[in-house]
């Protein structure tokens, strides 16, 4: 591995100096069949079947490098990953990182980078197993959770908070550059361990909340064809408003709906509940609409 | 699915309108047990291991949408993909995709962007199952094979050329803009079916040729700690120099190591030897270094 020095760039390390550092930083995946530095990584399918997504974060769009650290970047965008393996009910095992960076950038903010994206993944015991993203889960023998099973009668259930990263956002913008609001911008806390619980639960579907409450539960309205009825005063509106919880994104907190009968997970929190009728979601009984436009 | 008119972009469309109409031109994939849609992929993993990568695309370095069309784009960034899961001797599956464009793009080009993932795909019998790249694919029950294990007495082996695409790119800088190497730098075609091939015919070794085929093979050199012995006059430099031979990326050939006396599937070509020594590369007695640095 070349020695790293203060100011050196990636153009200065070239391509494979730069992987050899950042696998250094990452570490050795225990749970990889075949890890770094092969064609293609093997991973282990307990069950004979494999979660896979990706996710991509851009500059610009999903982070700013004067507002976020590189560290955060990457737990970010770890975040954001590991958090659709959760919403299917299954538990991350690896990480794939596809990185493309200005040659100009600092080695030192690609390696924090790779920190951060290592220390998100061992949140829920996954490692980054290669690259030049995707994450890979292990559903453990159960189905998988799809957006398309809502039923009427169910509760709708929220695990984690939405708008707190939007209202972080909103911080940022007028120069305040700290506190818990700007910190869920940076690096959000989706809740990982309560997608397998809520899939152990029963859970009927379940997805991530990306792109706003209102925009994914609407998605997941059309997917079950069902109607999604929401009650405002259900939701945690601590320090944000109702429009930052309906239509703030990248919170990654997990939705789900649920028999109204079913031992729910500690931790969740019904805010509305299903019934039959035109794919909508209704807040208070309005239809509502709109979800996350990000940055641009 | 939103009608596609002609010149609009994918601002006009926005993302999920440009999303639902990638996968309408995508299609369904037959072998994924979730595909697109959901908040991840859900994979059979036929022997309970899933082999993964991820190589990303960017514009001005990989390719140049004034020489490239869309569907070869789309082709091209399949096939390096592919190309990864075929030098472990797996079958690919799978393909999840993350695209980045700018709102000004032409949805058409988007569109024809995902024919080409979608054709070359087909090509291996995977699909297009999701995304926002990284390619999964199926083992069959044999070992991967690794760049670590090439032993002193093997052969080096080639399947398909090195050098075809940098000539092609060559050309295209000199302003020629059809004939089979331009054709060969704007759609690569990996010899995908010899990479499970050269598996069962117990390759000691394998890996593709993205970077050239002495820095690729000075990989496997160090990872197998041999001696790469390449012979010039065994190479196939039909219409092109020694030079690109050796040095040219982007091909995707297959280059692995096979006992002297194996049975060698019908399209390699022997075009070297593995030797004890310090790991390195030479090319008819001369060490040589030195591979492959795109377009900028």
């Amino acid at each position: 591995v070349p020695d790293v020095t203060a100011g050196q760039t990636v153009a200065d390390l070239g391509e494979f100096g730069l992987i050899a550092a950042v696998s250094e930083r990452i570490g050795t995946a225990a749970g990889a069949l075949v890890g770094p530095g092969d064609d293609a990584a093997v991973l282990a399918a307990g069950d004979g079947r494999v979660v896979a997504t990706t996710d991509v974060l851009v500059e610009g769009v999903h982070f700013r490098r004067d507002w976020s650290s590189a560290y955060d970047v990457g737990r970010k965008a770890a975040a954001a990953n590991l958090a659709d393996i959760a919403a299917m009910g299954a538990t991350a095992t690896a990480l794939l990182v596809g990185l493309v960076v200005p040659g100009e950038l600092p080695v030192a903010w690609a390696l924090a980078l790779a920190e951060g994206l290592r220390d998100e993944a061992a949140r829920v015991g996954a490692a980054v197993v290669g690259g030049d993203t995707v994450s890979g889960g292990d559903l453990a023998g159960l189905a998988p959770v799809l957006r398309s099973g809502a039923r009427p009668g169910d509760l709708v259930v929220l695990a984690g908070r939405t708008g707190v990263s939007a209202a972080g956002l909103g911080l940022l913008r007028s120069g305040v550059h700290d506190g818990p609001l700007v910190q869920a911008h940076l690096r959000p806390c989706p809740p990982y361990a309560l997608g397998p619980l809520l899939a152990r639960a029963g859970a009927s579907a379940m997805c991530d909340v990306s792109d706003g409450l209102v925009a994914d539960l609407g998605h997941l309205a059309r997917a079950s064809r069902v109607r999604v009825e929401l009650n405002s005063a259900l939701l945690d509106l601590t320090d944000i408003s109702l429009d930052d919880a309906l239509r703030g994104g990248e919170d990654h907190a997990l939705v789900a709906t649920i028999a109204a009968n079913a031992a729910r997970p500690e931790g969740c929190r019904v805010i509305g509940q299903v019934v039959a009728g035109e794919p909508a979601v209704t807040v208070d009984g309005a239809v509502t609409i709109g979800g996350w436009e990000h940055f641009s």
